[in-house]
């Protein structure tokens, strides 16, 4: 198998480490082209788990160092996985927003507390940071395996197909506090650019929403206020 | 003014950007040794208010370039500041509690969400990443400047510094969910190892709490479950 330098426009992406990886085997065999095993690795227990689902899904398998050169400079990587780029199609239910996400870091992050508090369906508005790069998927820790992820080309595209749920854009100037809010569902929680923030027009969206904090931030981290909302959204499912 | 690579041991550390720089040199222009501007630097109100505390505290300006290839690698950083290591003493009130945290983003993320909801002081009980890094000063957004940090032998020593502060450790398998746990003040909410969370001898101290997620993932991001734990002990003072 070669492998080449991640690029946005390939069709493949990668998962680097095993955790990753095994999220992968385990939830969307489908997806998976290749695996790469590197001649260190010492995981008796993840191998045979690794031969075993690819033997049962044709996968093929094998060792070698090269692709580890070139894929993880990181140097604590010993598998790797090719990924085929599927486009996908998200579903009803809950929804988390993400307008003009751009660090690569943080979308994983939220990938990650979505499918921790059970929300598998992402809508993106772009410019977006790229949902495949191995960085986001390595920061998911292989929850991108099961989220759904759809790009739309603008939020009014995204409130056609799913006008029944309600839009909870999170804005510094939010007219409800987030501990005051009735979160209705299904929910859209919408969230801007880390830098940025919403645009100003996302407040006649929905109900904006503001988690109160002190002035000696300018804002809360991007994933952090994500999750914060997210637990919010979600308590009384996970709280009896 | 020469500088040199970041090292664990040395006497100073450096704020990497213009943002992290002047939340230190607002908040805590008595540590600033030094502030070098990149000569490629346009951002004239900046400049003109860095100028403007430099000259009040007489701290040494300079416009040079070498020192931004020796401390920052990613490029867009035009502003950096020679910064004091000081031996820091926390005060009485409610605390975060770091155990064993090992990555530099994250405790500055961390120290950015306890300065967004009025948390200044933080033990942290090692082996830990160092507070110094700046890395950590970094994603810290400069709440650091704003925050004290004080390394604690045990968590022993800190019960017995602290005896008033009520512990709340996270724990995955903790025995009251947040949402329905009386957080009482002062509390001390207390955090694990990334990968490792806290030892299990921590189910013995004070009342240990876990965030209720799905099995679809092992753990929440460590700044996330921080984030919504110190959201939820704080929402009553930032709620009204």
């Amino acid at each position: 198998m070669r492998v080449a330098a991640y690029k946005k426009d390939s069709d493949v992406t990668y998962t680097l480490g095993a955790t990753v990886t095994m999220e992968f085997l385990n939830m969307r065999p489908d997806l998976v082209e290749d695996v790469i095993v590197h001649p260190d690795f010492r995981s008796e227990d993840t191998l045979n788990k690794i031969k075993e689902i690819c033997s049962a899904n044709k996968i093929p398998l094998e060792t070698a160092e090269k692709p580890f050169n070139i894929l993880s400079k990181k140097g604590n990587c010993y598998v790797i996985a090719v990924i085929k780029k599927v486009k996908e199609t998200i579903d009803d239910g809950n929804h988390v927003v993400l307008v003009n996400p751009s660090d690569a870091g943080n979308m994983g992050t939220i990938i990650r507390t979505c499918a921790g508090f059970g929300i598998t369906n992402i809508a993106v508005v772009p410019p977006a940071v790229d949902m495949y790069d191995p960085k986001t998927i390595r920061a998911s820790m292989g929850a991108k395996a099961r989220v759904k992820m759809e790009i739309f080309d603008s939020f009014e595209d995204y409130e056609k197909r799913f006008p029944d749920n309600k839009p909870y854009p999170f804005m510094l100037d939010g007219s409800t506090l987030l501990q005051k809010t009735t979160i209705e569902k299904p929910f859209a929680l919408v969230f801007g650019n880390e830098a940025s923030g919403l645009p100003h027009e996302f407040s006649l969206k929905g109900q904006p929403v503001r988690i109160e904090h002190t002035t000696n931030i300018d804002s809360l981290n991007l994933p952090t206020a994500a999750g914060i909302a997210i637990y919010e959204a979600t308590k009384d499912i996970f709280g009896v």
